[in-house]
């Protein structure tokens, strides 16, 4: 590896080592400061690399591919306010454990603080949101400079993989000159020769990284497998997943053994896939719904959590209210439990804990857990059957995520966006079996950047890809959809519009206006047909009963389609209320 | 006062000292969390609201609304991403000194790092980039929580337009419920009784503030003063200015007095005005291509800068070779003077200090300061004969911001982007005395923001506003178009279409492609026409020939206009230089 300048040969080292340590793709933002990182990581065979032009979208768009993926996924930008655009999503990534490694450039060290042009504080610019920071030395040729950098490289790209996984910060200083231009005696003709291993690093990774994660003792597991095994009722509760993706089978494993019913949060990745076709494997999807009419049931005795806090607030306060023993699972040792009501914190890979605790338990699961879990699928039948009828009405929004679960293709990518289509789909996405990678930005809950991110988790696979939106995170983003084009991701966008924020209906706001309608519901009144002149799409906008057919049509074309459906933000809500209602009385009544 | 609950009492407190201690807007984007600020800042009637969806979009436009004004503009948000999303304003208002205060909401302390939805990390959000941080109290109707909560707003809003001025950021947590119901028993009946002050605060702000500005003592004046008397050759340098705008009589004044000439950046608030018809005044505006040629010249033997460091990098160059004496002055002791050749740093208010020095200089400027006075006025008539010349070339870019320097109505409020407007601003806009307030973004100098912080600017005032962006900054804030229609801001944006970073084909890069197209041009291929129809704006293109009766005629329509002129990036590149040569040849024949 000869390069013309020091500057060149750092770009060059660095890209080299993030493919060696497994990072594969790259999301770059134009810019001058940038250039030594961008011309090694663009010139990489290794890494694919997607050009954006807005760095918030960038960074969302890497974080979507790195959530689809559970890999390190690199962005690069140039220095100043551009670094302060990934913020966003690093808050994101932070917050939902996503490997994102960010790589900004920065003036070099003397000019900081001297007035010099787009020069910033880029020191701790993301503060704790990161896993790992460090500010790269000024580029030398040197050997030991160049391997302190490969180790920094390796180190930064596991570090976004630990436990938790997260953002990594590598804040990078270059003085001119930035291209590869030849600079005489800058790179010392002998130095690959002097020093091999610093230029031309190993095969592989310059350090091999091997990572244990967190695993209960031979006795810790045997307790828990007791405190399950002795319950009349229980149920196993999977909130929003981490990466990496949960084991289906294992937990389906312990569901089988234990008895238990297994409530599955959409983002879960239990709510949906062929574990649900396993005799004595109950997956729930309604809970968010009957478990408001439940407090005559019997309590549960025992509830294994694991993933982050359900998105369900029904399912949440039920827990808070009924569950004598909890166990709150989390790798990271995350306490994710705001209720404060969980009594046993286990700080163990949940995948892995789930197969010893269903290896441990004889499957023999006594009658009243069978009863308990019958409870379960006949409220889960009632209730599937109560939105099927629910669908007919025109003012029903939830029938969109319904339509979607039910019809999506087997397999694909299903985003969806805060605040009410991830809410919606907790509630009306029914349980099936179908290889279906839903996700969602739920770390934060921002409505910043989702439709970048659904592009960037688009953008690792074949699987079709559909988006469920509402109007204000479409607007929010709009950028983002320039990324179909030069990123060439195609999707089904679905876009549900009640012209402003619908969720404000469901709040006490709604009963004081002004300021309710200008400072809250804000309609801001935008026809969003031309976004598909400006990007490149196709778009279509149809009544609430035309949906189904246009989702089914929309899959059949090439390109991206926007399909809007227009709903009155008030109606809607009411619908969804008088639905709701209507759930928890059915529940009542089995009570 | 009274209120149904805690929350809405602790809002209607902030909105009444806020509006008490001098902050006449606000910014609010629609949120849940903060509600109780949402609602009593929008029923205050000392100060004017503004809904903006986009959280990035409304920390702009309050930067430009305070920029132009000078006077301190809130933005408020709800908790989470949302706060990121300020990020890249903040950085902006810190490095420019410009007067934002952030209103965060949060949520309750006993949620945070619990796992609960949308609660993230908000202490210390933007880092050392805040002049002053606070997160609040728990809302409480105590006397002292109350009075401490009225100080703090004064404290804040004071650290605000301070010396430096810059953003201040609050971090306000409320615990539902967030809306004015009433809570029984939560505020004592009778607390404004006991406690009149806490509740009611004062006639006027809580606590009046009086802050001074650095004034240098008698003798250091009279330094500075023998300093300028004794040099044959001196000059007066502009750099962008600070709020509070430069006293440009005081400076005209000193120059006056002095006999020397004015380096008048175009963002300095002295390239326009009527201070340019003043008697023995010379402002200078051609210098980034004339003192390129002009090393033959006899050197100024003292320098006195003001403002932040210049846009034009010949100048900067210029002084670094040239000038033997440089006095920087700085009101905040800011050392903005990234050449590192500065011999003189005075920390003192520039007006002030102007005046001082113009007051003590008995203005008899030698002969000698006169003659080389009038070889800048020689060059600046030959320069600005040959950019009127070269108007009529096609290619050249230059010729959109000559039109609109010389033709915007006086009085008027152009705002510049970067990366190229700015500069062409710099060169190719001729001194004209018209009341012109100039702004731009150049603090750190991003593409981000612009539209944005410009209709914020332009909200401030009746005057017309012009806006001057390029593609990339087009694109990068077209969220920014809907305050147009939401806030009631009409502009004439003048959008310079090169398809991409034009700006890289004056750096080096250019000779390497790849990466250069991708990664650095990065052709977008946007035909912006349909942001017309979805942001409500006229809309025309039309070629460079055209543009100044384009311009003229958008100057008679109402509602905002959208002016495109097309160019192509490289041949635009080549024009600028060789008139750019041109001029250099010009001074080097004259030297």
């Amino acid at each position: 590896m000869s390069a013309p300048n020091r500057n060149t040969l750092w770009g060059r080292v660095i890209a080299d080592e993030l493919a060696a340590a497994g990072v594969s793709s790259a999301v770059l933002s134009p810019g001058s400061r940038s250039t030594p990182l961008t011309v090694a990581i663009s010139d990489h065979d290794g890494i694919e690399t997607f050009s954006i032009l807005d760095e918030r979208s960038a960074a969302f768009f890497a974080l979507g591919r790195a959530r689809r993926t559970g890999e390190p996924t690199a962005v690069v930008c140039t220095s100043g306010t551009a670094a302060a655009n990934y913020h966003p999503a690093v808050i994101e990534a932070s917050q939902s454990r996503v490997p994102l490694l960010l790589l900004t450039a920065d003036r070099p060290p003397e000019l900081s603080d001297s007035g010099a042009n787009q020069t910033v504080d880029q020191e701790k610019l993301y503060g704790d949101a990161v896993r790992w920071y460090r500010t790269l030395p000024e580029p030398e040729p040197r050997d030991r400079k160049l391997r302190s950098l490969r180790t920094t490289v390796d180190r930064a790209v596991g570090e976004t993989t630990g436990v938790p996984a997260g953002p990594v910060h590598l804040n990078c200083p270059f003085r001119k000159p930035l291209e590869p231009v030849a600079v005489e005696g800058d790179v010392p003709e002998d130095l690959a020769e002097r020093a091999p291993l610093a230029v031309e690093g190993r095969d592989g990774p310059f350090v091999e990284r091997t990572a244990g994660r967190p695993t209960l003792a031979e006795g810790g597991v045997e307790d828990v497998a007791a405190a399950l095994e002795e319950a009349d009722r229980g149920l196993l509760v999977a909130g929003p997943a981490d990466a990496p993706a949960l084991d289906a089978a294992a937990v389906a494993d312990l569901a089988a053994a234990t008895g238990f019913p297994i409530l599955a949060d959409p983002l879960s990745g239990l709510r949906f896939g062929d574990h649900l076709d396993r005799d004595g494997v109950t997956v729930c999807g309604g809970y968010d719904s009957y478990l408001a009419g439940a407090s005559e049931w019997p309590d549960p005795e025992v509830v294994l959590r694991v993933g982050a806090s359900p998105t369900s607030k029904v399912l949440r306060h039920y827990l808070r209210d009924h569950a004598a023993r909890q166990f709150v699972v989390d790798p990271a040792g995350g306490w994710r439990e705001a209720e404060f009501t969980a009594t046993d914190h286990l700080v163990a890979d949940p995948s892995r804990l789930a197969a010893g605790l269903a290896e441990r338990i004889d499957g023999d699961a006594p009658g009243s857990a069978a009863d308990y879990r019958e409870r379960f699928a006949a409220a889960e039948r009632d209730y599937w059957d109560l939105i099927d009828d629910a669908r007919a009405d025109e003012t029903f929004e939830g029938q969109v995520l319904a339509t979607v679960a039910e019809r999506v293709p087997d397999p694909a990518t299903v985003f969806v966006s805060n605040s009410m289509p991830v809410r919606d789909l907790d509630r009306f996405g029914r349980p099936r079996s179908a290889d279906l990678t839903v996700l969602g930005n739920r770390g934060a809950s921002g409505i910043d950047g989702i439709t970048s991110t659904a592009l960037g988790a688009g953008s690792a696979t074949d699987d079709p890809l559909v988006l469920v939106t509402g109007d204000l995170a479409y607007y929010h983003d709009s950028n983002g959809l320039l990324s179909i084009a030069r990123c060439g991701v195609d999707a089904t966008i679905v876009l549900v519009n009640n012209d402003g924020g619908g969720i404000f209906h469901i709040l006490p706001i709604e009963d004081f206006d002004p300021p309710f309608t200008e400072q809250f519901r804000t309609p801001h009144g935008l026809d969003f047909e031309p976004t598909a002149d400006l990007y490149g799409l196709a778009f279509q906008r149809v009544r609430p009963d035309g949906f189904a057919d246009a989702f089914a049509e929309s899959r059949a074309m090439d390109g991206t389609q926007v399909v809007e459906v227009v709903f009155d933000g008030e109606s809607s809500h009411r619908s969804r209320e008088a639905i709701h209602q209507q759930a928890v009385g059915l529940t009542e009544s089995s009570g």
